[in-house]
């Protein structure tokens, strides 16, 4: 092959499941050489009709190229695919969703047998993937020296974001993320909940609902500031004893509209806990450190 | 006085804790005759001082105007405060916090005594009042006459949005947005307890947590389109079995992180159970439908 200034950096791929599949063609449509393997053979052949290359095994493909992405189903999968491989010298980027103790120990894995490890959490589900204003992106955690050197390679299926050395804190980012989206889904579901046996249509709440959060969601800033400073009581504008005495209206409609309180109690009990503890002048922030044990 | 075009609608209101407060500076400084009454007259003191005129009892002020609107404790204060006054032909709006029962209850109270009436449900803090870009509003529901002819007046401290005939709704579509507003708290607060332990700034976890929860938010339009529809399969990306399968590495992590997984675990068990109806293939939509008796 002739020198070309714009040659892309090969890519091995392992796991072609919806999100590796995903990646995969970010990268061929880019113009980077792909190879990948799946499990399942035929999982390849659709991909390979646009470019890519099927090695024969795990390990085959993992001797292709330098950078290895591995995007698999749980970390069980990744140590046992990558266990007949020879990993020296290799720059393993491992994007299988997995917890930040995982992550630490298969970065630790990975560079005993001799490879650069980076750690992935990807912010996307795959329809995002190669689609540049979707706005998914990827928390990336561990070897630096990996990410710099691939990070306009990584930058292809979506945005990157670099969380640091320690090779849990992409799946950290990645869960504590993930985990506040879902505590923001019960929340609209309990909302949803409320207006079920009445005329209104849930379409008309919607925008309400969206924007309504979209208006809250930047209140995280006051407490991250109130966890760094330890001062909960800054800049709060409806304190703990104030929100605390408005809990019997929200339970008591939950109850008129015959809806469970289950998502939204647990909350106001840690409030009033934390109220319990003479916290009443405080923000909502308090309620955090009484989930950490 | 003579007459003028840019004559405001006079104001009474009665409440002057800290949002009544804000209220009545708010149609002060728009040039609103306001005639004021709090149980505690101290309070009316430094209102007066700004051009607000104090009534001696709740029934001098009620006489004072057409356009009555009251801002108290509880719906208990609101029924106490104007058993005593002739409410025939008044304009009553009670931004009062109550639930959608006690509301209907109290519009059928008002039309009795001669009065139309108008509920509010107030989607702001008392320092939004009167901010216009603050982005405050306040739902109405109950007499559309009332909000028409009034809606100006009305509009002054806050935005206005009118939900329906059905008094009790503006109070269910307040609590349905404070309550999925307290779901999404819950869930930042489980993402930043996540951290607490860790060499991470909180206020670097803020950004991306606040930007991921904007992203996020427009799925209730996804939510709603599906509950209208009844079709919970439609447009799914992320079925119910797949976010299943990925709550053991939300659960992991909070048990490595040493905190507690009494917030997300109950949206968690309800996904869990609508599952086990044979739910797989569904968005999480479903998860409302058990929450409802």
């Amino acid at each position: 092959m002739a020198h070309d200034t714009v040659e892309k950096t090969p890519v091995t791929l392992l796991g072609l499941g919806a999100m590796g599949a995903a990646l995969g063609r970010a990268w061929l449509a880019a113009g980077h050489p792909l190879t990948v393997w799946n499990r399942t053979p035929a999982r390849a052949a659709a991909i390979c009709a646009e470019g890519a290359r099927a090695a024969e095994s795990a390990a085959e493909a993992v001797a292709a190229n330098t950078l290895v992405v591995v995007c698999l189903l749980d970390d069980a999968s990744v140590e046992e695919v990558l266990a007949g491989t020879d990993l020296a010298g290799k720059d393993l980027v491992n994007l299988t969703t997995s917890t930040p103790a995982h992550a630490r120990v298969r970065a630790d894995w990975a560079r005993e047998r001799g490879a650069r490890y980076l750690d992935g959490g990807i912010m996307a589900v795959p329809p995002m993937i190669g689609v540049p204003d979707a706005g998914g992106y990827v928390f990336y955690s561990g070897s630096r020296e990996l990410f710099e050197r691939h990070r306009e390679t990584l930058g292809v299926p979506a945005g990157t974001t670099y969380v640091g050395r320690d090779a849990g804190f992409a799946a950290l980012h990645d869960v504590a993320l993930l985990s506040a989206m879902y505590g923001m889904f019960a929340g609209a579901a309990h909302a949803f909940a409320l207006i079920r046996r009445e005329d209104i249509d849930p379409t008309s709440l919607a925008p309400l609902l969206a924007d309504w959060l979209v208006a809250m969601a930047p209140a995280v800033h006051q407490t991250a500031d109130q966890l760094r400073s330890g001062d909960y009581t800054k800049g709060v504008v409806s304190n703990l004893a104030m929100q605390v005495a408005g809990t019997p209206t929200f339970l008591s409609t939950a109850e008129q509209q015959g809806v469970s309180p289950e998502l939204l109690s647990p909350y106001f009990e840690l409030m009033r806990r934390r109220l319990a503890e003479g916290s009443g002048e405080e923000d909502l922030t308090g309620v955090i450190d009484l989930l950490v044990r």
